[in-house]
């Protein structure tokens, strides 16, 4: 036993989680701590790598450190492995350094077997019990080790019960047990094509191998994916004497958490269901009681319980998830962690607990992850709307969601890719259904309280769910939902509330979310600790107005061609684009000018006090056109039906027009300040339209800070020119009106030559702002329109790429070019005004980048700005020197 | 006459070349080493450049100095400026730093007026003379101070001639000339409406000031532009004391080059006209003797000539183009400078010169422009080919063309500038002409000669010129040409042979370029010194022979698409993109196997002992297929007029599948390794090809060097997971055959990502190579399908750009983006291979940065080869600290 220490008791005092797995290292301490934990010991995740890296083979010396360990913790419960008397049973457990909840496979009641069972019937009196736990210990190892579906083993267990004419599995009596257990020893010999294993270290071996494979299974691959939990962490393996639940109606088994999940109340909240195993909460099979009825049925349990909870927070510094079993009235604590929790949940809780002194602000920070602030921020049932509730369910997780009814995972997979929304309707969720969660609207089950797996995924991916609705009847055959009279087939659209449990027929309004004053509190905190500026990218009042009431300090970015693209200009854009002078574009271009005045005027005015970054136009002309297959297919058809030869004639032209502006790569075209370098008539004119709207605001008394975006500079020249031409407008705008103004001009960083070339574009710009979409798309040479559906779904499902760089800043690429273009522009201009005003600007990986390479603002769409609010917060936390100080 | 001097007398001693003009510090330089030169003053660039810069008006100080100096000019000359008995006259020219040939202007004679003329009347003794000297300088100096067009003059001057009934100037009388000088004085005054200044210091002051403003007349812009000269450089103003080449017949003026400009022989080679000022040689409006028939017209002077010519060319150390004027039988050196000359001459006289032992034969090296040796690498007639010759005119500029005829500059601008061939002819042609002459395939004149102004400038632009063919009447009212009896309209085919002054009716037959022996002399030198590798892109034998013909060292590209696009395999590339399964792609790939080897196995064998570097297949799937315009127009017509169900039927799959391949930025798009990755296959049979063609050439005895090429990888995972599956191939054939091979697996560097990931990648990469087309395209975000057709002209005419990227390598953002790539690589793997394959590979300012950033070597089209070792061999002597020691 030379080396490494693989195998660990929880009372060594040991807690590496790293090395232990979350499970692992709270169960140890906890032991410390000197809580009613069951004894046990653990088996490493080092064991597990090495186990994994090698060919199913243990690591030398396991074995025996496993087997010397086991001699303590027999002496510890007083009972022996394997013996015929007092059988020493074990549950055998994953627990990886980071939690992935009902990923990974457990085993109960380990130890049993033909002979043990009968030592144990003597030793607790109660035969009944102790044939249900084997025979539920062969059908969970045969499940788990042999891969024998459990199906397979639930259909035997109905057979039993409908001839024996009983509706719970506690009133199958013993000799029925016996004949069960016989059936599924025949089973197993018949499927996996060998005995029921007999030996208990056998039977230890083959489960933890098992608990050791399950890392690997594909369900536990996807859900470290969605989780971004690294593929090499390898789990470790808990081995904890088992604990009855199930022994009678003294016993039980729970699960608690120390503060509300979905609410954040701080208030004891869980389930518990006498007489069972830990597996019947879990797995939502059958519908538990509250917690707070533990009071009534077991008094002295429930006010230990009260007491474990409050000394578990205090000692945890968070919210718990307790799982607890009651065997005979005595209390056993099995597990704790850190509760997941609904993100409303966790800013109620956050800021309660700094409120309540235990922990500091920044603390609270933390503990809210700002890309799930998302849910809050968005819509729920308009409580005004006449709204047709077919049934209620528990409220599991909260939020609105409409969509078609889809029963199965894999097809709601599907139709979610295509775009549809669906409402995944189950009469339970396993694990196996992850797939179809994550693209689903929402969740409804059938069966299955507050934690079951519905509730607890749904919550975790601020998905809306309603659970254990029992009075809906599934029928997968006939693909359809009965509740009373009414039948809903699949693809018919239901609506669900999360909020409420309710569910509700057809597709109902919504509205927008309203801000907890406990979402605000930390928003406030958030504000007084975070360093970047946090703008929005609006293009209309409307939505600056919106940005505004969600805290943005000003747009980062409006861009001017929606506003080209609206039906009355259309006519207007088209005709400057077809003028064949100058002077006909200008002509076309005065028409356009008072239009976009009053765009600028109704910005401005609505951001009055604040800065507002407005954009010239960026897109190629022939955006602005028809489509040429459209056309081409209309003179095609003209022609051979003998179509007027005016109008043909007059086709083809606009067709030859088209035709001279179409690009072959239009991403990489004559659009930005090319268009304004060869066509700078229709910069001045946007200009005009700015400064226009600039003097009247002022002579209203507004204040205005408008900041003139050029994009897509790549060369300082691009910029000094039209800054110039800018600048000249400027000057006569401000002469014809007697009325002075102050402006700044600009660019976008969205070209790696601009990266590149910084130092000497800041001599030129007021700002700049990174335009991270087309910068990504050209240091990847990725165009996003054909790369998102033709390949990098391939690179992100392959880990070629960690993310979608479209979604969250590539740091080693794209961030690189930003770093340099940050030092090089700082360097010529220290106080230039950096930004960034690409998608990413609203994504928390990315806005701690921006924070890092010390930009001064990020802008992101008026509905994220709180998310950007908070995860500047976080970045200001975690990359400053007094954390928890404040 | 504080601070600046702005005037230096010629032999003051200043000889700075930059203040001075070339002309001017080789006037002082001249005067310096004891030649025969008229005395005289050079004003300087600074005053020019501060004339320019300021409104109009000379520096302060310049009147004065001029003044103070002009006194002891009159001193030197013992003459006086306006003196009525014996008065100073001069020449007034411009002179900047880098030579622009008849760009500028000059006057003549300037010093003359109603008064001085008589006096010079009364010193020479010639009253013609004296007044066809005033009549001159008055048309001169009114066509470039005042803006006359001297046709107007010269219209009155052929009403003379005809009147008189003679047929040269210098036989019209001298009271004709005295009414001529009375008319040009009238027309001065009704076009300037002002009187023709007869004061001479006025005129002078007038005169410099042309000068001055002559730096930015139009055609000294765009002859900067072409030959990349800086515009603030500004001109001297060189005023000299005239000399007379037209005072009778021993009397003369010439310019010769003391060695042949187009064809390197050493002779003294030139032409000179009897009783003649200057530019009517230059002109071409006479046409000259040949300057060895000055050995019997003025055999004292010629022997001094030719002493002065080997004088000049041994202080000089090159070739010399002398301006020289003989004054009643005394000569007068008025100019040198080096000489322009063909890339032929240029080669012959520097591998003579070394030979020689008068320079090096690094400096020998340098005095080869490598872009021009382009000219020797075109076609010349066939010699075989029957032709007919229409006439025979000078052999001005060596190389062949055919064209349309066209007789006017804008008229071939606009023709060539669509893309059509086209001869320019004149009757002579002007520096007004240059942008014809730019786009024209060659150059045509019925009169002027070897040094005239169509001759120089087709021989500095590498164009074919015959001259001087005055068999040739050309009609320009008719838009016409006649040759005796056969008449030729514009828009008829010619041909001219610039080696041979022939002009042929029609198109004919040309022939490949031989190299001469200085020229392999000059590159076996080029050889010893460069340290870049010179590889060449080629993907055929063909061309690859042609390759190692020209001296390549390597396939740097071998494509592999092209192979794809030969119709006998098209049907089988397409077979494989529609497939629909693995194994239907698989076996369209089995078929194009056999033919995919064949195409390694030739280029292979070609280059035995050399390496060959093959890419894999590189542009998007859709670009083998037909294209959606056609196939719409053709499902449309077939829906309207009732075609079949089934075909329209198959058409429509068709489109359906060449759209969901269409891309919106294919530059951007499902391309390169992105391929490789999703469809593995492909890669696999294109290694397994390449594999088959090495072992059958390792079987044949051939020393074969396959590199394997990924293109566009931008993460080193793309890589790692591709030269996987090509080891494995690799290790297949090597299995299967019992043949071992070497090979290397490498990348193109051609993504932005890629560089600033270059460490990564390294690791991975056995080689890179730049393709800076792409990677240009990125870096810009510039589409070069797009951009050179709509704004990229625009940039380089307007110098936001000073050269269009994808043809000079741009240094500042791509050219960072490679040396931050080298940097990066080398340090993760310190003798990783770097090469260049884009088509900078060839452009000499691309291949010197390539040296300077340590590049192993450059990779070109097979006739760029030639042009890159020379390149290669400038940068290695250019930027290395021993110059001038080989």
């Amino acid at each position: 036993m030379a080396g490494k220490t693989y195998v660990y008791l929880f009372n060594e005092g040991k807690k590496d989680k790293n090395l232990l797995g979350g499970k692992g290292a709270n169960l140890a301490e906890m032991t410390g701590i000197g809580l009613p934990v069951p004894p046990g010991l653990t088996i490493t995740t080092e064991a597990c790598n090495e186990y994994l890296a090698g060919s199913g083979q243990f690591p030398e010396g396991l074995e025996e450190q496993l087997k010397a360990k086991l001699v303590e913790l027999e002496k510890a419960a007083g009972k022996t492995f394997g013996d015929a008397q007092n059988p020493l049973l074990v549950s055998v457990r994953s627990g990886a350094p980071i939690s992935m909840p009902g990923m990974m496979d457990t085993i109960l009641n380990l130890g049993l077997n033909d002979t043990t069972v009968e030592g144990m019937v003597k030793a607790t009196g109660n035969e009944r019990f102790a044939l249900d736990c084997y025979r539920r210990f062969i059908q969970m190892f045969s499940d788990v080790v042999l891969e024998i579906d459990h199906y397979e083993f639930e259909s035997i267990l109905e057979d039993v019960k409908r001839k024996r004419g009983v509706q719970f599995d506690y009133e199958i009596p013993a000799q029925d047990l016996r004949q069960l257990i016989a059936d599924y020893k025949e089973l197993v010999q018949a499927k996996a094509r060998r005995e029921f294993p007999q030996d208990p270290f056998e039977q230890l071996i083959m489960a933890v191998k098992a608990v050791f494979n399950s890392w690997n299974n594909q369900r536990a691959i996807v859900y470290r994916k969605i989780n971004r939990i690294p593929d090499d962490l390898g789990t470790a393996v808990n081995v904890q004497t088992m604990v009855f639940g199930n022994m009678g109606n003294d016993c039980g088994t729970g699960v608690a958490f120390t503060r509300n999940p979905a609410t954040g109340e701080k208030a004891v909240y869980g389930e518990y269901l006498i007489n069972a195993q830990g597996e019947d909460v879990v797995a939502g099979i059958r519908t538990p009681e509250p917690i707070a009825s533990l009071a009534q049925a077991m008094p002295e349990v429930y006010q230990e319980f009260i007491r474990i909870c409050d000394l578990l927070e205090k000692h945890y510094r968070d919210m718990q998830d307790i799982e607890f079993t009651v065997e005979r009235g005595r209390l056993y604590i099995l597990q704790t962690r850190t509760g997941k929790r609904t993100t409303a949940s966790a800013i109620r809780i956050a800021v309660e607990m700094v409120q309540e002194g235990a922990i500091t602000k920044k603390e609270g920070l933390l503990r809210v992850p700002p890309s799930q602030l998302d849910q809050l921020l968005h819509r729920r049932i308009d409580p005004n709307a006449n709204v047709d509730v077919i049934a209620q369910g528990l409220p599991a997780s909260p939020g609105a969601a409409s969509g078609k009814i889809i029963f199965d995972a894999d097809e709601a997979e599907a139709l979610g890719q295509q775009g549809e929304k669906v409402i995944l309707v189950r009469t339970e969720t396993t694990p196996d259904d992850i797939h179809g969660i994550v693209v689903a609207q929402g969740i409804l089950t059938s069966r299955g309280g507050m934690t079951s797996h519905a509730a607890v995924v749904a919550r975790g991916m601020g998905k809306p769910c309603v659970s254990g609705c029992e009075a809906l009847k599934i029928d997968y055959q006939a693909q359809e939902l009965r509740v009373g009279e009414r039948v809903f087939k699949k693809g018919d659209i239901i609506s669900i509330d999360g909020g409420t449990g309710r569910v509700i027929a057809g597709k109902i309004p919504m509205i927008e979310p309203q801000l907890s004053k406990e979402f605000n509190a930390l928003l406030e905190w958030a504000d007084e600790i975070k360093e970047l500026g946090i703008r929005a990218n609006a293009d209309t009042p409307h939505d600056a107005a919106k940005a505004r009431e969600f805290g943005a300090q000003g747009i980062g970015l409006c861009r001017t061609e929606h506003m080209f693209m609206a039906t009355d200009r259309l006519p207007l854009v088209q005709n400057m684009i077809f003028a064949e002078t100058k002077e006909e574009r200008e002509e076309a271009l005065a028409q356009l000018l008072p239009l976009q005045e009053e765009d600028f005027y109704g910005i401005l005015k609505a951001m009055d006090g604040l800065p507002v970054c407005i954009r010239l136009l960026d897109p190629p002309l022939h955006e602005f056109l028809p489509h040429a297959e459209d056309l081409l297919v209309e003179i095609t058809t003209l022609k051979l039906t003998n179509g007027d030869p005016k109008v043909i004639k007059d086709k083809e032209a606009l067709l030859a027009k088209v035709k001279s502006l179409s690009e072959f790569n239009p991403m990489l075209g004559h659009r930005g300040c090319r268009l304004g370098i060869t066509y700078p008539e229709v910069y001045a004119m946007q200009a005009r339209a700015i400064f226009n709207a600039v003097v009247r605001l002022v002579k209203e008394g507004y204040t205005v800070i408008p900041e003139v975006e050029i994009p897509l500079v790549g060369n300082v020249k691009e910029l000094a020119i039209l800054k110039q031409e800018i600048i000249q407008v400027a000057d006569e705008v401000k002469e014809r009106t007697g009325v002075d103004f102050d402006y700044t001009v600009g660019t976008m960083i969205e070209i790696p030559r601009a990266c590149l070339t910084a130092d000497a574009i800041a001599e030129e710009a007021d700002f700049f702002s990174f335009g991270t979409n087309d910068l990504t798309q050209t240091t990847f040479g990725f165009s996003r329109d054909d790369a998102e559906g033709k390949f990098l779904h391939h690179y992100v499902d392959n880990g070629l790429l960690a993310d979608n760089p479209f979604a969250v800043i590539d740091r080693e690429g794209v961030g690189e070019l930003m770093r340099m273009a940050v030092e090089k522009g700082r360097r010529a201009k220290p106080d230039l005004l950096i930004g960034i005003c690409g998608e990413h600007g609203g994504d928390p990986s990315s806005i701690e980048f921006c924070h890092q390479i010390g930009l001064d603002f990020v802008s992101c769409s008026p509905y994220r700005v709180p998310i950007a609010r908070l995860a500047a917060a976080q970045a200001a936390v975690n990359h400053s020197s007094n954390v928890g100080q404040k």
